[in-house]
């Protein structure tokens, strides 16, 4: 194996070992020293790839920046959807998302490291400018405001309803609560149209994979 | 003063003492040792409150279980709006709330200590299961799923939005995210008649101490 390749595997074993660490510890309770015994590597081969915590936790944060990759459509909101449904799809599925987002709501990280809500609200705002620009929305739908709620929202499904004995995966809350706000954000000729059912997230993720190879 | 409100207030003192520093820290980033030098007490003072670490921040949690006091409307679905509006009020001027908060998502604290979430889903439930029976909500909602969207969106926004640089409070983002969801709630001549607007939850909030005092 040539000696980059072996690199990209290396950092991708201790961003999964460190993603694991801080999804058991919190960011305050996880140390160098598990995380490089839990991904099987010396320290020397740690501090080559990243300096220290504060470093390991940010290449966690950076992967959950992945924005990118959702197929365009004839109407635009199914991108949001499809957004929203695709990354419920994939949280339980990657520790490393799911580290990033418990990182993201620790006070103490927010204040030192860059997260990836600013993005995804420009993200989900990009499409909701569209999706005004096509007559999708209804008069009074502001882009920012929208994306801020829908990303909170999401948020708050994401961290809140895995614990509720309810019997209901993350891909089901998302698309209940996407019923529930999209009726406030599409005219209904859009809202009629949309895809909100579970295994959508799951079909999305699939078309990623292989539009991406 | 008797001693027995002394040790009310120095259970208090601990209990905020220690919701700062669980702020600061996290769960397992905290120590007994600063929440006693913050509280400004004897370890042998704290230990006859809490005996550990974790019955302190099950102490913190326990406080965040306020889901008495809101006044009776004559539209049910207004006291939801009251006690979520009410809540966003309190949490940026409550340390011992934001704490809880905080703890509540941690999936280490959730995994072994009770958390509020029951209990608020629980009350927001009843609160619209009584609606359903008067009428005011349209045919398709089902209180419990409602009453979890509902929580889990409030969090959301109480974690992600306070952290984006829109200039607005929790409150703002709380009605805002009401006016969202409240369409697929309530029937029109209800909706038309909910209150929403900022200032909603300090009235409510001095409604209450009013009523308690």
């Amino acid at each position: 194996m040539a000696s980059q390749a072996r690199g990209v595997r290396t950092r991708r074993q201790l961003l999964e070992a460190a993603a694991t660490t801080f999804l058991e510890h919190g960011y305050e309770g996880a140390s160098i020293g598990e995380i490089t015994q839990r991904a099987g590597l010396t320290r020397g081969a740690v501090y080559f790839h990243f300096a220290s915590k504060e470093e390991l936790a940010q290449g966690v944060l950076d992967e959950a920046v992945t924005t990118e990759g959702v197929r365009s459509q004839p109407i635009r909101l199914q991108e949001l959807v499809d957004a929203a449904m695709a990354l419920a799809y994939r949280l339980p599925r990657e520790p490393v998302l799911a580290a990033a987002l418990r990182l993201a709501v620790d006070k103490g990280v927010r204040g030192s490291l860059r997260t990836a809500w600013p993005e995804w609200i420009e993200l989900l705002a990009g499409i909701l400018e569209d999706a005004v620009r096509r007559g999708e929305t209804l008069p009074h739908v502001d882009p920012g405001e929208a994306a801020r709620l829908v990303m909170s929202s999401w948020t708050g499904a994401a961290l809140v309803l895995d614990g509720v004995p309810d019997g209901h995966d993350l891909e089901h809350h998302v698309g209940t609560l996407l019923d529930y706000l999209l009726p406030s954000i599409a005219v209904p000729a859009v809202l009629a149209r949309l895809d909100t059912a579970p295994g959508r997230g799951q079909r999305v993720v699939a078309e990623m994979a292989r539009d991406a190879s």
